[in-house]
Formats: structure tokens, C-alpha cells, sequence
């Protein structure tokens, strides 16, 4: 079936008990105005002489732990290919928005930083446009929001077999009952290990996204 | 404040009497998940050798009224300039899929009709793929995700003065009682004028969306 636009059919109250031709409309609508929101919210992004997929990758990189900081994890994260990937990190480069590095662990691997310019301009996310509208809505809206929105993008991610990129401590790798990370607690609480790396994750480190994330199901 | 994934602030449990910071980051959360699903909703839209600007606008003209199946209105809706809705106008006939015709009582005018390989095309509308899991969060969270999204697309489109092409039911302008209706309503049950135009609008009419839609407030 089409989608149509069918306000008309959506009502300010409760929907329990909702018939199943008002179920459908409900759920019509929310994809028309989930369509036309992603569609508003990728034009804001033509911002600052960056386009969407370089203000995505400024965000992401901003916030992955060290683990996500390379071109692979981006493109997984973008869902884009690498070649545009490699095209998006060329033109932050110019910019000076961004640098590789490479690991001290590793020197073969890359790991991609934000530079100070970068930092500036994120504070410039023309996201934030959506923000005070959101804190508007938050008090009465904002829980159903994040669960219903969640669950669609789980949903989306899983068909589509997408990484869900999750933080760490949400992670069901995340552990914090290990040996290691109970002689890390003695020093410093809410420090826990990955259990795919067996490496120790910090209280810091613990809250950024990684591409290994794997939801508790 | 740049955007962060804060999923890990984000409680399952109603909002109510939130903490200011906590506020924030559901806010914060609200903008993440919605400029994620817009990315993936995106790319989605990459099928059956169509862009998304093109299912878009096989949507729009599907649903739009007689005042609206125009370029103008379309470049309006889609937010994009006349070059680029040329280009996707130019696409979708070269596939058949719409056809260019005079408009009866004016014929200076385009009015811009979907063909029956158009109508096939939109079966297959690969947003479509958001169905299962709106219906799955309807009951349950339906409503209030309309509510919420509503108003912050309500909000976007403000801000940026961009139309909110509601349907003619919801419309301020739309008029159930004036003489013109009157008449028309003992034939036909539901009909109204519009006015804007001074035209009548019919059941079948009005639930079509229109560029000169004029919320209440």
C-alpha cells in the first residue's frame, strides 16, 4: 500500500484499544513524518561549507572509542561505501577538521581525530536547531520518543544488518566482573573490560560509541 | 553543545519531574536517533532505479490536490530549488512514471498526474519497509510519536518558512458552512470550501494535501 499523508486520521488521545484501520493510519503517519523530517534535517546539514555525510562523520568521530575510529567503522557506521567514506574524510582533512594518526599500539592502523577546528565547528552542529524544540517536548514526549524511535532504528538496523553501534556500557561484551576490571575498581570505580578484546575499559572511555556493540537481546 | 550518544542517560521510565541535565540528554537522544533513522530512511530510497527526491515526489503527487500538483509546489514540499526538481520531474518522465497535462480550466497551467506505471511504482515504496515496526510500536507508543514528531517538524518548518502542506479537512481555511457547501452538502455528505479559492472541495478532495494549507493557531 502507498504511504499517504493521513493526519486527518490521527487523533491527540490515547490509542489503546485502537482499531486496526486506525493502528495502520497511526503507523502511516508516523513514516510520512519521519520521511519528511529526515528530508529536513539532511538539508540543515548543508551547513559551514560541510554537507550531511561530513557533519555525521565529525559527530562520529567525536564520540567513537578507539576501537571506531577508522575509515571502516565510519563507512559501517554511514552505511556508505568506502570510496565515499574516503572522499568524506579527504575534504575534512583539507579543511583541517580532522587528522589520522597512527596508533601507538599499532602503527599500521589509523586512527582519525578531530583537530581543535573540528571541535569548534561540531559546536556549530546545525542539528542543534532541532534542539530547543526537542527540550520543548521532552518532559511530556521525550521517553516514548527515544523508546519508539529505538526500536524503529533497531529494526531498521537489523534488517538491513547494520551495526547498531552502541556505547559501551550497554554493551553485553561489557564487563565488569572480570579480574582485570576488579583490580582497575579498586582504582577507579565504573571501569569494567571488553570482552572481545579483553582490554580494560575506563569510566571515560565507556560512554563513547563503538562498532563492536553487540545489544544484551 | 555538539551531539553526543547518550543513550546510556536514557531511562525506559516516564520523564515526568526530570532533572534539567537529564532533560538534555533526552533531548540530545531525540536528535541523534531521528538524524539516524534519516540517514537509513535515506538510503533506503536508493531503489528500483529511483533517488529518494523522486519517491518523494511520486508521494506527493499521489496525494497532493488540484492547487498543488504543480513544479512550484513540488520545489516547495521537497524544500528543493525549481533547477532540481526540473531534474527530478525530467527522470520520473523518462520512466514513464508521470505525465505533464494541461489543466481543464486553465490551460496555461501544468498539472502534473501519476501513470499507472507510476501508481505500480509506488506499491513497491521501499519506506514501506518501516511498516512492520510502526505497526509493532502503534499501540503502545503511536500517539505520542505522532504528537511528538509533529511538532518538531512543526518547528523545523517554522523556522525555516517552509510550508506545512497539511490536508484541506485540517485546514483553517477550509469552510463546512458556507453557502457553497451548504448546497453541495445535500448531495454529498463531508464537502467544503475552500477559502482560499472559493472553490468546493469534495470528500475526495479534501483529504488530499495542499500547498496553501493554514494551520488553526
Amino acid at each position: 500500500m502507498p504511504i499517504t499523508d493521513l493526519s486527518h486520521a490521527v487523533t491527540d488521545g490515547p490509542v489503546s484499544g485502537t482499531v486496526p484501520g486506525e493502528k495502520n493510519a497511526i503507523a502511516q503517519r508516523v513514516i510520512v513524518l519521519l520521511d519528511r523530517l529526515g528530508r529536513l534535517t539532511r538539508e540543515l546539514q548543508f551547513a559551514d561549507g560541510l554537507n550531511p555525510a561530513q557533519w555525521e562523520a565529525l559527530r562520529f568521530l567525536a564520540q567513537a572509542n578507539r576501537y571506531s575510529r577508522s575509515p571502516t567503522a565510519l563507512a559501517d557506521y554511514l552505511g556508505a561505501t568506502k570510496g565515499t567514506v574516503s572522499q568524506t574524510l579527504i575534504a575534512l582533512e583539507s579543511k583541517g577538521l580532522i587528522t589520522r594518526c597512527k596508533k601507538t599500539e599499532d602503527r599500521r592502523q589509523v586512527d582519525l581525530c578531530l583537530t581543535e577546528a573540528g571541535q569548534a565547528m561540531l559546536a556549530k552542529d546545525p542539528m542543534q536547531t532541532l534542539e530547543q524544540a526537542t527540550l520543548e517536548i521532552a518532559d511530556e514526549l521525550g521517553a516514548e520518543m527515544v523508546k519508539g524511535l529505538s526500536r524503529l532504528l533497531h529494526d531498521l538496523q537489523t534488517r538491513n544488518q547494520i551495526n547498531e553501534f552502541g556505547v559501551c556500557q550497554d554493551c553485553s561484551l561489557f564487563c565488569v566482573n572480570s579480574q582485570a576490571a576488579l583490580v582497575d575498581m579498586n582504582a577507579k570505580v565504573g571501569v569494567g573490560t571488553c570482552g572481545n578484546t579483553g582490554e580494560t575499559v575506563d569510566a571515560a572511555e565507556k560512554t563513547k560509541i563503538c562498532v563492536n556493540y553487540k545489544t544484551a537481546n
